[in-house]
């Protein structure tokens, strides 16, 4: 199958300027600011953007370099296949959050609980809509008794390409 | 900013070969049987996908050659800003879905609630956990009286390209 060429649609700016310390879902950076900076040749495209509460964003985690099909995800401590994680080392390096929108102004779009790095590249911007996203399950997996952590738990340094290595 | 290159993990296959009478959403394919096959390199990182039961999806929306900043959404018959919509004809062509997971088997995921067309190319499956992904607002902009509907509608051909376009 054909490579597929992705163009940032803006980026995203937050207070991470390291993966060290950050927040590793978004549940666990609930309030804190940031905000999207769209291309202007994308303007039109963020009517009716305002009435919304949560935005979906998909995002290019533009810091990894390297794939791993096996890995420690931050909220255990064994080796889990990459698919059943939310661990940045992705085949295509693609990241998902849910942000609250607080308000837009022009090509501005004042967020909150952001959880990637300051300058992401954004890719996409999905409205969330419960009657779509919201599925209840029990089911989850080695995230049984992790996924609450994820609120207070922080990235380290297992994630983070050697120095050089980042673009 | 530079583009952004991603390959197919593999394909998803679905009931649906055109658009036009298709689900749009998967809470609109409840029990609607598909597969994913994956390619062989990626099998590691299945590991631990079998606990789960919800999985998020991101494909390609292979069949999409163009975009358009402003859409009349299958639910609506104004137009809208397409960030603010699940319209397939976004600028970067980035599908999004939540899918039950039935088995796992080598390189094969049976999956139920499937929503795209048959042969999507395949960017990455992330676990589903309600504590990462779930919110309620009642704030859902111009869905407010209309996401209901998404459980009956089905596509037409408004976002369909015109023969010879589609790849």
């Amino acid at each position: 199958m054909e490579p597929i060429f992705l163009r940032p649609l803006g980026a995203i700016h937050t207070p991470y300027r390291e993966i060290a310390g950050m927040p590793i879902q978004s549940v666990g950076a609930v309030g804190v600011a940031g905000w999207i900076e769209l291309a202007p040749e994308f303007q039109a495209g963020l009517q009716d953007v305002a009435g919304l509460e949560y935005l979906i964003l998909i995002y290019h985690l533009h810091r990894q370099t390297s794939a791993r099909l096996s890995v420690i995800p931050f909220l255990d401590n064994q080796p889990r296949g990459v698919f059943a994680t939310r661990s940045p080392q992705r085949p295509n390096a693609l990241g998902l959050s849910i942000v609250r929108l607080v308000a837009v102004d022009g090509l501005r779009l004042d967020v909150e609980d952001v959880d990637m790095l300051d300058g992401t590249p954004l890719l996409d911007i999905k409205p969330y809509v419960p009657a779509f996203d919201v599925r209840h399950t029990e089911r989850v997996g080695w995230f049984a008794g992790n996924a609450h952590r994820a609120v207070q738990a922080r990235a380290d340094e297992r994630f983070t390409p050697p120095a050089g290595e980042a673009a």
